[in-house]
């Protein structure tokens, strides 16, 4: 499958919709792109599994985090299928037992690649790697599957971290238009807010 | 690898201590288990799940739900290597966006089995079913890695769930001491506590 047919796919299961959005932010949007109900689709969760495998073979890690949820399930099917040691960032912490917001067996020094499903202006995602590097982990590097195009990317840099992103927001409407799965005017009006 | 060479593996990283532990409930144990760190080992966390299939090769369902969080990593890999359609029971339900608490596409009456880590009472793992099924899904089966022994099987059947567990706390105690990795007093008030 191309990366052509998992926009194509996304589109068609609604992780990916034109019309009136308010972000995490606040910021308004005419683009909305979610993931989480890949998890239902075996044959695109498995090709978005091997789309983060294609470009996490160019990167040097240790083990690799899955930010809660999405990417955590993503996370975890990789670490399956490539054998690679996983942590786990809680979203929360445990009342009761170990208390623990990283879960995990790691040393000092080890480098985590972190795993996302999308980046808007990657103020979570910086949350996340202050949390693994308190506990004295090193984090280079970032994967998501999209990138909104909202200032992660610079935000990421800025912060010492690169990001690697499978797609982003400019090539999925790029995609959609020329496949005529969008008007002129819902590419205008996405591009216009983005 | 043997059933018994996993409990083994659980023992050696600490997954399975014995001690004086107080669980969620407020109960004493003397035995702890606990699976999260199996993410960080490639070759048992593929164990694990590997046993997981093993029992589910006999039950009947159109999907599986983890259970955050450690269920969830197992669930996902399952779900990715066996190309299973997966849902996913949020912890907590997010404030902005869509809101739901349960992921995922699918249709009412369809049967989601619940994958979880360990079962204690099995108090929350009822919780999760009546979500399913309030989202009118149809649950007849649990799958665990670990049954604590502590009336979670009984209260599953009480509702009409059907537990299926793939080792419980009195077979890893055998086991341990049968290889001299316990005393017989640390096998004496483990199962004093049961």
């Amino acid at each position: 499958m191309s990366k052509k047919q998992l926009i194509l796919d996304l589109f068609a299961k609604d992780m990916i919709k034109f019309g009136e959005f308010t972000l995490k932010s606040g910021k308004k949007s005419y683009i909305y792109a979610d993931i989480r109900t890949s998890i239902s689709y075996p044959s695109l969760f498995k090709q978005i599994c091997n789309e983060y495998s294609k470009i996490m073979a160019n990167i040097q890690y240790d083990m690799i985090c899955g930010v809660p949820y999405s990417a955590l399930a993503i996370a975890s099917a990789i670490a399956y299928d490539k054998s690679i040691p996983m942590l786990l960032k809680r979203k929360e912490v445990k009342e009761y037992g170990t208390k623990k917001i990283l879960e995990g067996y790691y040393n000092p020094g080890q480098n985590c690649l972190l795993i996302e499903d999308v980046i808007s202006t990657g103020a979570s995602l910086i949350e996340t790697t202050i949390v693994l590097e308190e506990h004295r982990l090193k984090v280079t590097d970032v994967c998501t599957l999209i990138d909104r195009n909202q200032g992660g990317r610079e935000a990421m840099q800025q912060h010492g971290y690169k990001l690697h992103s499978i797609m982003n927001l400019t090539e999925i409407i790029d995609v959609l238009y020329a496949e005529n799965k969008i008007s002129a005017n819902d590419k205008k009006n996405a591009l216009a807010l983005l």
